[in-house]
C-alpha cells in the first residue's frame, strides 16, 4: 500500500469482469494520468452548440487544472483556446460563460482575436514577432449541436467515424436551434469513473431512482437475458423492434449502434419511455410544448447516446437533457446536466421549468450519494475488486475494458 | 527534509530517552505505515459492549481510511466486518450506529446476513458462487465489556494473556450491564502519538488540568522518586499499600500490572482518589447513586487500565471512563470517550449529566490544545527531540519503545 | 508532468528572459526547497522595529511550517529564537505578538529568559544540564527600524554592506521613533515568487492600479526606455536629476542603488510623487500632519527599498508602508503591510487612517487578484513560459535570475 504505484504494471493485472483495483479510484498519480492520457488526448463532450448562440458568446470549461476557452468568433465559428495567456501565464477569463470582443489579459493586456492571434501587446519592442504568441488552440468539433475538445496536438482517430454515425440519429432533434432551459453543476464525492460506471447500468436503479422508473423501461439500459428475466426482456425487445419500426418510418434512426470500444467510442439507441411514452417527466408527458426539430408526435421514445470518456445524452420529442463529466481531484468530479428546449419556448408558458428538471435533478443526487458511497468503501484497506454482473453491468466492464486500454495504450506511447 | 524519508532508517536511529523525530508526527508516509503495521495488524480499543447490547444494534468503526462495522448477532456474539461490499465496494453503513436486520448494501442490494454471509444478490447468473462474497471478517474479543478488534488476517498474540491478567480487575464492576451516559468526540488537531504519548504522563497536569487534579493524585501516574519528591512518593505508596489492602479485602484485584512491552501491550492499576476518594467528579463524590457491579463502598478508588496502541480507561465505583484513539490524518486524530453508568440508573434522578462528565470534558479539551501545540511546535524545521524526564515520563518513553519496536517489527515483515 | 521533478535539472534549463517553468509556482517539492534554501538561508524581513518597543514585547513571525518568536528583552536587544520548545517540541507561543516576562512553555513550563537560556525545568533531575537546552537562535538584524531574521546557523553574507549602503538613506526619516498606526494581513491564492514578480514591474499599473497612479509615476518602476516612450522617460528622468538634486541638498541620499544580484539583494530610489508630490495617497498630500525625522518639508517624494527575497518599503515624509511576504504554501502566500506613522501622531487629530491605508489597501486587493489569476493560468497544462517585456519587466527578470542562481547555489551546496 505505501510503496509507489506501477501504473503499467496495475494495468497489465487488471482482472476482466471485475471492478477496478482500488489505486484506480484513490490515487493521485494514476488522476495526474487520467488527466493526461484520458481526458488530455481524446474527445471529451464538454457542452451543447446553443449555450454560445452568437458571435462572441463564450464558455470556460475546466477539466482537472486545465481551463479552456470556448467561443463563437465573427464569422459564427466555434473556436477553443487553452484559457492561458502566452505572456505570464495569467488566466484569460475566470467567469464561466459570457460575451467577448477581443481576449483580453487583465494582467498586462495582451489582446487576442477570437481567432487566438496576438493583436496587440505593449512595450514588447519592434522586433517582437507577436505571430510566436498566439493562443494554444483547442480541437474542437461540433456534432449536430453537441461540442467537443480534444487537447491533444493530434487529435484522436474517430470523430469523423462518430458523425457519420450519429448526425442521422441527432440532426432530426434540431439541436442547434434549442436554448440552455437550465444548468446544473453538481459536486460528486467520487472519482469521475465511479460517475461513469454509475451511468453504465441501470441495476442500481430499482433500489434508488423512483422518480426516474416512472419513465424508464431499465431493460434498455444494459441488460441482458438471464433465466430470471427472460420472458421480460423478451417482452421488451418485442416493443422495442415494433417502435423502432414506427419512428423509423417516421425517418428516425433507432436502432442500437455499439461503437465503445473505438478510441472515440460511443453508443446510441432510441429507447420507448413508458406510460404515455413522451418524456422523462414525472408524468412522462411532454414538459415543453413545442417539439423539437420537425416532428408532431410527442411520443418519440428517447434517443439515448453515450460517449467514452465522459458523456451521456437523452433527447426526446420535447427536450434534451446532456450530461458532461469533469475529474477535479482523486475523489471529486463535476457533473454538469443542461435542459434544452426549443429556442422559441417561452418558461412559464411552453414549458414548467420544475416538470422539465425534477427527475434527473433528484437522479443526479441520488447517483450522487452512491458514489461517494463506492469512493468511501473503495477507499478502505479492505476492498478488494468484486464481479460485475454478467447480465446488467456489461456496460460498465466495457467502460473499464476502453479505460484501462487506453491508459495502457497512453503509457506505452510515453515510453 | 526534502529527500523522501527511509522508515528503516529512522526507526533504527531513534534516540532512547527523546522525543521521536519530527516525520513520525508529520510524515503522510510513516502516517499510512502507522495505519498498516500498527493499527491494521494489532489489538485497537474500539467501544464498549453496551454500545451495541441487543442484537441487531451495529457500530462503525474508523481507523485512518478503514471502516468496520460491529454488530450484535442474533445469538447475542459480537461480530465485525470490514463495512465494504464485496460487489463494487460501496461503503455498507455511513451512519455511526442504529439497528439492523440483514446488511443490505444500498447500491444494488446485495444483502448479507449478521454472519457476514452473502445471503441474496439479484443478476449474478445461475452459477455465482455466493459463499466467495461474505463480508471480509474482523477478529474482535470482548474483554469484561470492552471491545477489541484486530483488523489482520491472522491477529496480534497476546490477547489470551490480556485477557487472563484484566479479567478479573474488571470483572467485577460489570460493564455488560451499564449503560452508554454520554459519548464526545474530540477532533485533536495533532498526530495521533502526541495524543498517546500526552495520555501516559502527568507531568503537565499541574500546569493544565485544575478541575482533574480535585480527585487525581499524580504520582499514581508514572512517576519515578527522585531527590525532589522521594518523601511525597513515599508518602503516596503507603497510601497505595494501605488502599491496595483494603480493596483486595473486597476481592477486587488492584496491583500494577505492566505489560506495556508485549506486543498486546498494556498496563493497570488501582490508584486512590483524592478527597472522599470516590470519583472524578468536580467534587470527588460519586457521580451516579446506583454503584456498578455488586459493590455499595463508593470509595473503591480508580481502576486504570491502559492499552498499547490506543486506549485508557478508568473504572470507579459508580462510572466508567473509557477513551478510543483513532488516526485521521497525520496531524489529525479523534479521541472519543464514553461515560457508562449502571444500566439502571436514570438521568437526572440517579446522576447528573454535568457532575458525571465535566472532569473529562474540561481535560480532553485542555490536552487537545496542548497536542495542537506540539503538533505546530514539531512540524517546524527547528524541532529537535527533546530528553523526556526521567521522572515522569517513563511510560511515554515506554510507549515510543513499543511504538518502535512494533513499526520495526512490521517493517521487517514486509519484506 | 507525472515524473518526478528533478529541480537541479529544472534550474539548469530556466530560459533567460522567460517567465519560470510551471513547477516552481505549482510543486510541493519545489516550495519545500524554497522554504530551506531561500528562505531558510537568507536574510528575510520580517517587520520593522516600532512592532516591539518596549522591553517584553514580541511578536511571532510564521514562515512555511517554521516559527519565529522575536521579542525585545530588558536590555532593549531585540533578541529572535525559533518558536519551539526544547523539551517536546511544543510551540512556545501561539499569539501573534504580547508582552512577555520570561518565555514559559506552557506545556510542562519549561522556562527561558529572553536570552534564550534555559532557566528552571522541573523533574529533569540533578544531573540535567540546562545549558544544552536553550533556545535555538535566529540571527537578527536592525536596519535603521526595519528588522531582519537569518534561520541558517551561518547567516548569508552580505547585510553590513546593505547596511553600509541604506543607513544613510533610512536613517534620517527616524523609523525607530514611529508607531504602528495599521497592519494588514492578505492571503494571496498564489505561489510566493508571483507575488514577487507582480512588486517588480509596473507595466500591469496602467490595468489595475487606478488609485496608485494617483500618486506613482510608473517610470520609476523598472521601465527602460523603448522608441515608443523615449520622451517621456527623458521627462520623467529630468525631474528625477532636479527632485535627487533637491532633496540631496536637505541631506537626503537619493540616487539609485542597484545590488539586486547580491547574495543579500536589494536596491533603492528615492522617487518623485506625482501631482503635490508629498505622500501616496488619495490626493497625493501627506496623511499624517506629523513629519517623520527632522525634516519638515512635506515633498520629499518617496524613498522606495526593495529587498531580496521578500519585502518593499516606501518611506514618504509623513509615513512608512512596509511590505513582507510569507509563502503559506505553493499557492498560498501571506502579504502582510504595516504602515507607521510618527510616534506622536494620534489617529483622528494628526492623521485620518482611512486616507493613510486607503491606496495600498486598494492596490493590494488588486494585485492579489492578479496573482490569483497566474496561479491558475499557470497550473494549467496548457501553460508555457513566456518572454518578459525588456522595456518594463528587467527587474522581474532580475529577481527570477536572483532566486535561480541561489536555489542552484543551495542545491550545490546540499549534495
Amino acid at each position: 500500500m505505501t510503496e509507489p504505484i506501477d501504473i503499467a504494471t496495475l494495468v497489465a493485472a487488471r482482472q476482466a469482469g471485475y471492478s477496478l483495483p482500488a489505486p484506480f479510484y484513490t490515487d493521485s498519480d494514476i488522476f495526474r494520468h487520467d488527466l493526461e492520457l484520458i481526458f488530455g488526448r481524446h474527445w471529451i463532450y464538454v457542452g451543447a452548440e446553443p449555450e454560445i448562440p452568437d458571435a462572441g458568446d463564450f464558455i470556460t470549461v475546466d477539466v482537472g487544472s486545465a481551463s479552456v476557452l470556448m467561443a463563437r468568433d465573427d464569422e459564427g465559428r466555434i473556436r477553443a483556446f487553452h484559457n492561458v495567456c502566452r505572456h505570464r501565464g495569467a488566466r484569460l477569463q475566470q467567469a464561466g460563460r459570457g460575451v467577448l470582443g477581443n481576449i483580453v489579459c487583465p494582467y498586462h493586456q495582451w489582446t487576442y482575436n477570437l481567432n487566438g492571434e496576438l493583436i496587440h501587446c505593449k512595450h514588447m519592442g519592434a522586433d517582437f514577432d507577436r505571430s510566436g504568441f498566439g493562443l494554444r488552440p483547442v480541437h474542437v468539433e461540433n456534432l449536430a449541436g453537441l461540442l467537443f475538445i480534444c487537447m491533444a496536438a493530434e487529435p484522436a482517430p474517430g470523430f469523423d467515424a462518430l458523425r457519420t454515425a450519429m448526425e442521422p440519429y441527432l440532426q432530426p432533434h434540431d439541436i442547434p436551434n434549442t436554448k440552455v432551459a437550465h444548468q446544473s453543476d453538481l459536486i460528486e464525492m467520487g472519482n469521475w469513473k465511479l460517475t461513469m460506471e454509475n451511468n453504465r447500468e441501470c441495476y442500481h436503479c430499482v433500489g434508488s431512482h423512483p422518480e426516474l422508473l416512472v419513465s424508464l423501461l431499465e431493460y434498455g439500459f444494459g441488460y441482458a437475458p438471464s433465466p430470471q428475466n427472460t420472458k421480460q426482456i423478451q417482452g421488451f425487445n418485442e416493443l422495442l423492434a415494433r417502435e423502432h419500426g414506427r419512428w423509423e418510418g417516421y425517418g428516425l434512426p433507432s436502432r442500437e449502434i455499439d461503437r465503445l470500444e473505438d478510441v472515440t467510442g460511443f453508443r446510441a439507441v432510441r429507447l420507448p419511455i413508458a406510460r404515455s411514452g413522451e418524456s422523462q417527466t414525472p408524468d412522462t408527458k411532454v414538459a415543453s410544448s413545442r417539439p423539437l426539430g420537425a416532428y408532431t408526435h410527442a411520443d418519440l421514445g428517447g434517443l439515448s447516446f453515450w460517449t467514452q470518456p465522459n458523456s451521456w445524452h437523452h433527447v426526446m420529442s420535447d427536450h434534451v437533457v446532456t450530461f458532461s463529466v469533469r475529474p477535479l481531484a482523486p475523489g471529486r468530479t463535476l457533473l454538469r446536466t443542461t435542459w434544452l428546449v426549443h429556442k422559441d419556448a417561452q418558461q412559464g408558458v411552453d414549458y414548467d421549468l420544475e416538470r422539465l428538471t425534477s427527475v434527473w435533478i433528484a437522479t443526479n443526487k441520488q447517483d450522487g450519494a452512491l458514489i461517494e458511497r463506492a469512493q468511501q468503501g473503495i477507499a478502505s484497506l479492505a476492498y478488494q475488486p468484486g464481479p460485475y454482473s454478467p447480465f446488467t453491468e456489461g456496460l460498465v466492464e466495457k467502460f473499464c475494458d476502453w479505460y484501462i486500454g487506453r491508459l495502457g495504450a497512453g503509457l506505452k506511447d510515453k515510453r
